[in-house]
């Protein structure tokens, strides 16, 4: 089969964006200030912008635009909130940033299926406002507010996934404009079906590359009865993760449980105004009925015991776990504000539980030996932990040492049974460790991509290299 | 591209036979018993025998045999223990059938991080057989004994699910050999990843028409510190049903909860030398801490009550749930019962649960409108139920008024948002819904199909016509 392999195009003709305006009229911009902006993402990655942006309103308007790309062979990259972290947005071959954030509508709430469907744009405490007098709640909860087409299109999750999954486990159908412009339901909305391939997980964590996500129906699942959470410091970095391990292999059903380790938590008290113990830290949160909670938050503190843990600090109020894990979500803005000026660089990876203290202990070593500054968190209930360097990109030498010191940490999960990227996707990021990881099932993933966007025009460069 | 429309390939040529006996020996068999048995499950489809059967012992093995075959255009399809409901194992177009069940090994048992890697032959009893002194076990229970490749590769589920999920979320990775023989590794076993397209997914559910599944990583849970199972009578279809909504939007976690209808009932009474109310009737099952365990088993007595449910009959001793749960499991055979002579056809739809009342019991009279025999169980807690028509295939009028009921069942369930199989899969049975079900999207699932086996060789005819 024929591989167009696309080169940055020259910019776009004017009759090519009038046709585009004949779907999107004034809803189109070519303003480099607005290019760049769309080329770019939270992370460190260069912006790489594309020739146009436009903001479509319609899944009918977006398969409109997908056509016309096609028809002349223009790259499509669609566009939420720009958080993520892996370079998902850059337009490495030129084209057309399809801006997915004015189709923000909540279009319905089944209470009784608990079930929700939204356009792409929507954001996550949009969705979980909107929510609120109908006591449902969605749990994903990747730190940013990012939009949850975003979300699902890069397979996000969070400090809730312990309990409650990833997208991939909790997007029920979507609507998708394929490669060709076409519409397509992935699946029913029916909890359970066994009608075909499994085309709704196939495009959760495709990012954009083949097709663009214009609707989603999401689970939802009643707000708990009782919440709880508490912080605890533990003397060393094994002894926390070795609660971590015990308590997930007792089957205690915690909402979330979260590491920061020493460094974290010294940037936390400095950032949020915390007075915690300088320590290796577990934060946890139960959810539950009363009873329930109770004795959620008993059996983990045994196990924390056992592993001579501190003093559990709780918060039971509705603000002070909100103060709590705003401050866990802010732990990549505290990093940085431990050296002004810097740049960060989150890595991601997940590993079977059972080599999660050994994966860490490891990386730890390997960052001070680099003498490098890098905290430590962690959604560690699943495996799943990330450095945050603290760094000077305009270092060659440190940035060097960053690279050796990621790469040498993705290894090592990988051989360690795990992967290369937990809940930050592949983007450009990661692309090159998709082979250790993968080997031949990757050439699997090309095989589809080449069927289903025969001309490389989705999101091309992320995920496969054609 | 090119489609390879395969026809019913005459003889295997003793040069084709030859060579597959240099991988598997004296390990293949043409005996037209031996092809007879291999062409059929257990449901009423008749036979399509293979040409050759072939007992495999290892994914070498396999990949050797899928090249053989492929270098000659020759179907292949893989075989576990014969328990499918749709016709999935019929050689349509002939060819060679890969008998798993020789490779019944269970690898590695990771007890730390909950999952378990073994051979596809391996059934399900056997693993918690083996699981035993670990504390742990595999909840995934769809009644048969049935191969765990088989109820990989159908996305199985059962009485479970409500809790645990399906196959769909207990597969953690695969190694697959593709229609080239290629093998791969679907995914690292970490328990969350976002690198790159989801092939773990698509290979679940996928019917042997993608390749053979030759290994499978399943995730585990600890064996509950109580376990409680109540069986209780309801006046109504509605009364009993509206108690199973109402507990899943309280979030209750139920580990089971079914509904069999008042034919079942007397059908099981009959069957399984039970004394239980001929009333619609719905098995609970609860699973926790003993704390748990009794908090939920109140908050259902509760709901029960409201829908005026009958007396609660209890069952805590592990041979009472067993003899329960048999009973449950029987209640095909049990149906069959009822006239002896009769076959079965159980169909399967799912559908939300805000439509499970409305959609059981609109097709609960049609059926007695066409007065026609056939109870209805449910794994209602996912909006899943069965019919199981007691019929004689010989009597055309009959088997017409079967038709038209499934038929409208199927539909009424596509319409109401639902899906023509919940747990059962496509085979044959389902082949021609998935249009209405799917519509462009099934276009997708045909790209799908002819990249990843361009000559159609993988169990062809099964999901996608081509």
């Amino acid at each position: 089969m024929q591989i167009s392999l696309l080169t940055n195009p020259v910019s776009l003709s004017d009759e090519f964006l009038e046709e585009l305006r004949t779907v999107v009229e004034k809803r189109l911009s070519t303003a480099d200030a607005v290019c760049f902006q769309h080329g770019k993402d939270e992370s460190w990655h260069a912006s790489v912008p594309p020739d146009a942006v436009v903001f479509a309103h319609s899944t009918d308007e977006v398969s409109e635009i997908v056509k016309i790309c096609a028809r002349h062979k223009i790259p499509v990259i669609p566009y939420g909130t720009g958080t993520s972290l892996e370079g998902h947005v850059g337009a490495l071959h030129g084209g057309v940033c399809i801006d997915l954030t004015e189709m923000n509508e909540i279009l319905t709430v089944n209470a009784e299926d608990l079930d929700v469907t939204v356009q792409p744009g929507v954001r996550r405490k949009q969705l979980n406002e909107h929510l609120r007098d109908t006591g449902l709640f969605f749990p994903i909860d990747p730190g940013a507010d990012a939009s949850l087409g975003g979300m699902t299109a890069t397979r996000a999750s969070g400090t809730n996934a312990v309990r409650y999954g990833t997208m991939r486990e909790n997007v029920l159908s979507m609507v998708v404009v394929m490669a060709d412009g076409r519409i397509i339901r992935t699946s029913s909305r029916s909890k359970k079906s066994s009608a075909g391939y499994d085309l709704t997980r196939l495009f959760v964590g495709s990012e954009g590359t083949l097709g663009v996500i214009t609707e989603i129906t999401l689970r939802l699942y009643g707000i708990p009865e009782a919440v709880s959470a508490a912080v605890c410091p533990f003397p060393d970095l094994e002894s926390a993760v070795n609660t971590v391990i015990t308590t997930i292999q007792c089957g205690i059903p915690v909402a979330r449980i979260e590491l920061m380790d020493e460094v974290q938590m010294k940037a936390l008290n400095a950032y949020s105004k915390f007075d915690y113990p300088e320590q290796p830290t577990l934060m946890f949160e139960f959810h539950g009925t009363e009873a329930g909670v109770k004795e959620q938050a008993e059996m983990v503190g045994d196990i924390a015991d056992d592993n001579h843990a501190g003093e559990f600090q709780w918060a039971t109020k509705v603000e002070e776990r909100t103060k709590l894990w705003q401050g866990r979500h802010d732990s990549y803005y505290a990093a940085m504000a431990l050296r002004p000026g810097s740049k960060g660089m989150a890595t991601d990876v997940c590993v079977p539980i059972s080599r999660l203290a050994e994966c860490i202990l490891e990386t730890r070593k390997d960052i001070d030996e680099q003498e490098l500054l890098s905290p430590i968190v962690g959604h560690v209930g699943d495996g799943n932990f990330h450095c945050c360097f603290v760094m000077d990109p305009d270092d060659p030498d440190e940035m060097a040492r960053v690279e050796g010191v990621n790469t040498r940490m993705v290894m090592r999960a990988i051989e360690m049974g795990g992967t290369c990227t937990g809940e930050h996707g592949v983007g450009i990021g990661k692309i090159d460790y998709l082979v250790a990881e993968h080997g031949e099932a990757l050439s699997v993933m090309r095989s589809m991509k080449i069927a289903l966007d025969p001309d490389n025009i989705m999101n091309p460069g992320k995920i496969i290299k054609l």
